[in-house]
């Protein structure tokens, strides 16, 4: 059965748009069908004897391997990790499996195992197993690293999308965009007057902090492949109900947006590595705001950017600086190939 | 600082051989130090709250996808699975990260993912996290898989290289060298009166009958990249003892020894998927062998194959038929690239 149209796996795939969900949806899910996949969170919630943990991996491609604010080194930590503060984990152990491609200069490992290194070390993570594979010339790209995590959930309650509920609030962690167009901009050669610097950054500290101030968290979402958009669209859809979105609210650096405006890409669709939404009840917004302005990578932009509505399930209305409302899509091709 | 004379990833670095090791003592371990790591086994014990852990990765690159007895997919569940029964851990959870190739059949993808399903199914394995990436035609190979999993040890004294003792018994638990000549046979276009086929199964169900005889099990290894050889050699040398192994009692397959000995490989050093080693003291070997002989996959011809003495630390004496002994050494190079 076709997925999406096609027969073949193709780039938009694996791009974190429409067709990501349809190959899940069509693919993953049916196959192996459980309760922790069916939730559609960024990690799995599992239960050992008396510890509660959470469970994640990610592989990762990024081309090119370095970039302004990080590398595939730390992002393959971050992108992890981050997964599992989303579930109001601490990241503890983490493994790592490496593809390498014949004729990687070895130091290029060293220096990507050192940054792995640097960026678990942030939050004390230790990198406890791993495994190396070796494919022939022209069968890989130099270096691919996937990571697994385990966290210990810390939270009291679950956070997920099932627990949001009409009338929360959406926070945003920062200004959206970077991580996507940092990229960009030095794989296409564009030069600004400020360089585009990833996002990439641990976002559990942030966490941790609304953890500890005992607020309410119904559910946390970092805005990975697919953007703040993807995110919004798959916790409405999970959730079964709708978000009204001000995006005069939503911070986006002029470099990121004029990038985006010079490659036709909307920065609500561009991938962030350390950027996250919170939702959360009212009642509670302005002081996890506060918190997220001190704690959060980026925070000083951080902003309430919109509420949830018993409205139409999954639909999610966007409200421009004149009060016209359009309605989110999610792209459904692919926009930015090997991101993360 | 080249790692074993190269300043380049050679297909060697991920053989299993020397090479590997140097890859791994010169890279991985002094970047990511830790007690987990240092302990060189396959999966990492971790402690949390009362819970007791292993977790480990492995990422899977075989070609063919598709070989007698077997498929990337089931390989990629039965190689995580059996690392952590290793450790005397019940195999619980597991993660999988495709990176597959722009232009990969949909329906070959749907394929692994039943298989994959078909292989956790019969420990009541649940895949629960998992993470798709593209990559674009001429930078992979159809389909990469990586799976990293969580067991629940069941064992009550560590089962790891530290323990193994002066005195104790080394038993197989079959014959070796299927897998990686099933591989062999069918990329070489080999054909032999009756077809090879891998050896690739669970075994935690035999390394659950061990545990629940209640025998003193001193250290488990299946015996992957490398074979027989490099298992002994692996373990010899972490605990710092010398083994003495009757050649004779090691059983190889007819059609397996032909394959090698047209290849010019040796059975020893060669790839199984589903055959271990147990280390214990003397006197609970021969209850031990009855449960690999009923249990062990290929468990019919298990047996009692060597002994560990104080002799020289990491050295394994092979003792041929008629009584003359060499010292076995690791390949240098790559054997079998892609066998897993």
């Amino acid at each position: 059965m076709p997925i999406s149209g096609h027969k073949d796996i193709q780039l938009a795939h694996g791009g974190g748009g429409r067709m990501t969900q349809q190959l899940i949806d069509g693919v993953f899910v049916p196959a192996f069908a459980n309760d922790a996949l069916k939730a559609a969170h960024d990690s799995a919630a599992l239960q050992l004897g008396g510890a509660r943990l959470a469970f994640s991996t990610d592989s990762h491609v990024v081309r090119p391997i370095r970039f302004p604010g990080g590398d595939i080194g730390s992002l393959a930590v971050h992108g992890t990790a981050n997964d599992l503060a989303m579930s109001g984990a601490r990241p503890r152990w983490m493994s790592a499996g490496f593809i390498l491609e014949e004729g990687l200069p070895i130091e290029t490992l060293r220096e990507m195992v050192a940054s792995m290194k640097e960026a678990a070390d942030q939050l004390g993570i230790q990198i406890v197993t791993g495994d190396t594979k070796v494919v022939e010339r022209g069968k890989g790209d130099g270096i691919y690293i996937n990571t697994a995590g385990i966290g210990e959930v810390m939270a009291a309650s679950p956070i997920e999308p099932a627990r949001v509920q009409a009338g929360d609030v959406i926070l945003l962690s920062g200004d959206v965009g970077r991580h996507g167009m940092a990229i960009m901009a030095q794989r296409e050669g564009l030069e600004f007057e400020s360089t585009i610097e990833s996002d990439s950054a641990h976002l559990w500290p942030a966490v941790e902090a609304l953890l500890e101030a005992d607020l309410e968290i119904h559910c946390l979402r970092d805005l990975t492949r697919g953007g703040l958009a993807a995110a919004l669209l798959e916790i409405a859809s999970s959730a079964r109900l709708g978000f009204q979105v001000e995006e005069s609210r939503i911070a986006v650096e002029e470099a990121v947006a004029g990038a985006c405006e010079l490659l036709g890409l909307d920065p609500l669709h561009v991938a962030n590595e350390g950027r996250f939404i919170v939702i959360l009840p009212a009642g509670e917004a302005s002081r996890a705001l506060e918190i997220l302005k001190e704690t959060a990578p980026g925070g000083s932009r951080a902003a309430r950017i919109g509420k949830v509505q018993s409205g139409e399930p999954g639909e999610v209305r966007m409200v421009s600086l004149i009060g016209v409302e359009r309605i989110l899509d999610r792209p459904s091709g692919e926009q930015l190939p090997r991101i993360c």
